[in-house]
């Protein structure tokens, strides 16, 4: 395990939703872990007006995201993690001079002996990142000369390609790239990072991981949710900015990646731009046209239970384009993956919730024997992200009895089998990642605008052209009638749930 | 399914132990499934003094092998199926003008409809096959002018390969080879057959199925029991004769081969042999000396209990240097196999039943990932012909925590999985093969001739070179303590349960 620093983390944002249901929890469990370093203080700062001990009481002594695990929990040990946390009011704004800030850092510094180490998380609107950067290094806290200074962003970082850059411009006005961290919790899913270890740690994937063996690849994120009580900002950000343009792209980057030369934060991140920039950005109308589809779900009834429709839900403008659903499909311009389609799609109010890639082999060259399943003969690869985190290889078997009859199987592999193991939550590891300044799973500017390059030219065809139809779907299916015309030649959308049959115990239905 | 023609079962050697034990529990599972054609007799031939009825007696109404399947059967469904057997006495030699049975058979024929199609089945020493075939054919019965006419033989087919010429040659004097059906009732296993299957009906296996990406095959039978009550023959025969030379390298056979154009019986069976005559043959000394291992089991006490050494059995010389163990390694001469080396080993007394092959992948070409288990690190596709039939890929998996440590998985499928079909024993599926005239199962001369071809120089070595060592083994352990030497680098054999950890509900500790 590597040696984690002396240091202080500052929370800007820390009385807000973030602060209490991600950070402190995963804090907690790195204490628990003994993960913490020996000397560590948190600070949290904001525009509410608490105390130490009243921010204590908030996010761990009595905050409902905690009571769960500090149940039945040796007091003393519990004290000891609280009284690591502080708080400072900022007043009014967080465009301020940060010299009381300053003094408190200094002061807590001293006392606690963090070693001049701070890390700055900023859980708060993204509108106001490259403030507080500003009044940050304003004070002379983004110098790394006398202990690392990083800067942890949330997403979403940016709005489309421009703000993105901007962004990048602003922040790097005032901390360098290598101490800037852009959180994406889906990278701090274990079975994410397993894609890099089933592709590169073991040789019988990669040879067949290329055009000549591969028909299509398919990812899909499905939350059976709608958008709960986050319609304003949902309604003006969209499945393809909430979802597709990080999480999904960032899978996909690790689907199309060439091996890295080591398992280096920089080598695996320039592997991963790589590998976005591969993407055929969709320039002219047809095009767009032809490869995307948005939808939104409309009013329904799921188990006997009335549910609303987007344009319906509080917040959202009952004239709303905006998407809950958007699939979109794509081709890789490189020597690997040329003329392999990628189709990936994400959605609100599916059926249930799950993610996972498919890779999609070719159906054998030449037909051997008598398959039963003719319409279903590509052997698959499924790596199921969420729930029941895992591996299945769908693959022919021959059917007991006379002659070679085919049918389908199932080979798989749960991650939750590796019992042994403490398995992390994102947060926790990603946290204890940037702790000990390792990048790996973080965001690189420059793999933030390669997604931003390939989502810019839909988003501004979805929003600027009239004549592109928002499909809808009923709460509870599969999206759009039309999402399977997406699709090359028969093949349809695996809808995880559907093939009861081969999918016994591997699917939640919600 | 396929329509079986009306047909009469004519066995030979019919009062002895494989009628009662495998052919007519097989011929009861077959009536049970309404696999018997409408039009069906068995007329059983043998030295012994039976009547029709003590013959039903015998081998169905009160044999000790359908006892259990007859409990709480229908009364008039069980004497319908009892009352298809008869019996015809031969008196003293099977070597006489079969007249008699001719005459019988021509009767049976008539009276109940079968069509003039008879098959028959030598359930006799082979030595009688060739006396038996004549006879046969004498009477004019292997013409097949008025209805197909079979003759099923039993293993072991020869001696060498000069005795199993003679006997092919024999054969063909009153047999065409379409007509002839050497029994291995290994072929008759679903998981032997799910071979081809897996290879030829995925496109995920073939790609890989070659010296690019493995690094070497491993085929393992072992038994738990010793000779048990057939010293007395072992001790002329061996594990080389008794198992390599039939059931492990009709199984190498499978392994190796190309894919067939189609599956027919002929197609099949010319790659089959095509892969038999590829098996690079031992001529020299110091080959054989440097790729053969022979051993033998000794005393020993197992779970408390004592066993006898192979030399103290029943009917076994006291200075017997037959093996109950033997060790092959070999390379095949191809384009698919150069280099690749096979190691294939029978024994009996070891510590579990179990018959696998394991196919070895090279290590990925480059590390880009910290592996804990860097001895290890081979991909494997193991396939488990018995117990607990299926199929298992051994895989590095992320190890859940930081970084990006590497730790192996399985992956398995099982056979039993497959739960809505009845699986035939290996005996019922090959005889309704042969009653409907699908020879695909079956050896056919050219195949066992290849087979002792590549035997003949290993078991000419070991019996005439007085310098070959026959080492012991303690019984319930794997094999002589130099059986590792046999395979190259540092790999050791797959010994299924050693590896506890990572065969948990894999492997049957007898």
């Amino acid at each position: 395990m590597n040696k984690t620093a002396n240091q202080m983390l500052v929370i800007f944002g820390a009385s807000g939703d973030l602060t209490a249901r991600k950070l402190v929890p995963a804090l907690y469990n790195l204490y628990k872990g003994k993960h913490l370093p020996d000397n560590f203080v948190v600070l949290g700062l904001s525009r509410s007006n608490l105390t130490d001990n009243t921010f204590r009481k908030r996010v761990v002594l009595e905050s409902p995201y905690l009571k769960e695990a500090l149940k039945g929990e040796n007091q003393d040990f519990v004290d000891a993690f609280a009284n690591q946390f502080f708080y400072e009011d900022l007043g009014d704004d967080y465009d301020v001079s940060y010299g009381k800030v300053n003094t408190r850092i200094s002061d807590l510094d001293t006392k606690f002996g963090t070693g001049g180490n701070y890390m700055f998380y900023l859980a708060t609107p993204p509108n106001l990142y490259e403030t507080i950067a500003k009044n940050v290094s304003e004070q002379g806290l983004s110098d790394e000369s006398s202990g690392f200074r990083r800067l942890i962003v949330e997403k979403p970082f940016g709005y489309n390609l421009k703000t993105a850059k901007n962004l990048n411009k602003g922040l790097h006005q005032y901390f360098n790239e290598s101490q800037i961290y852009r959180i994406d919790h889906y990278l701090g899913k274990e079975t994410v990072q397993n894609l890099l270890v089933t592709r590169f740690a073991n040789s019988i994937f990669e040879p067949l991981w290329n055009r000549n063996y591969i028909q299509h690849v398919e990812i899909t994120n499905a939350e059976s949710v709608g958008v709960e009580k986050r319609g304003g900002y949902y309604d003006k950000s969209g499945a393809l900015r909430d979802m597709f343009q990080s999480h999904l792209l960032q899978i996909v980057s690790l689907v199309v990646m060439e091996p890295p030369i080591n398992a280096s934060a920089e080598e695996i991140r320039n592997e991963k731009v790589k590998a976005l920039k591969s993407l055929r950005i969709m320039h002219d109308e047809k095009t767009l046209y032809d490869n995307t589809i948005r939808g939104q779900y409309l009013a329904s009834v799921i188990d006997g239970e009335k549910v609303k429709g987007y344009r319906e839900e509080d917040g959202v403008d009952p004239n709303s384009k905006t998407e809950t659903y958007a699939a979109i499909k794509f081709f890789v311009d490189n020597w690997r993956w040329a003329d392999v389609p990628f189709y990936v799609r994400t959605a609100k109010r599916m059926p249930t919730k799950v993610t996972e890639v498919v890779v999609h082999f070719k159906t054998p060259h030449h037909q051997v024997f008598n398959d039963v399943d003719i319409n279903n003969m590509d052997n698959k690869l499924i790596i199921r992200i969420q729930p029941d985190e895992g591996i299945m290889i769908k693959f022919g078997v021959k059917v007991p009895g006379q002659g070679f009859k085919v049918e389908r199987a199932n080979m798989d592999f749960y991650y939750s089998s590796l019992v042994d193991n403490h398995i992390m939550q994102a947060y926790e590891r990603l946290l204890l990642d940037a702790m000990q300044g390792d990048a790996t799973l973080y965001a690189r500017a420059d793999e933030v605008e390669a997604a931003w390059e390939f989502v810019d030219p839909i988003l501004d065809y979805w929003e600027n052209n009239k004549g592109v139809k928002t499909y809808g779907y009923s709460a509870g299916v599969w999206g759009p009638k039309n999402s399977d015309t997406l699709l090359e030649g028969n093949y349809t959308w695996r809808n995880p749930g559907e093939h009861l049959a081969d999918d016994m115990g591997f699917c939640v239905l919600s």
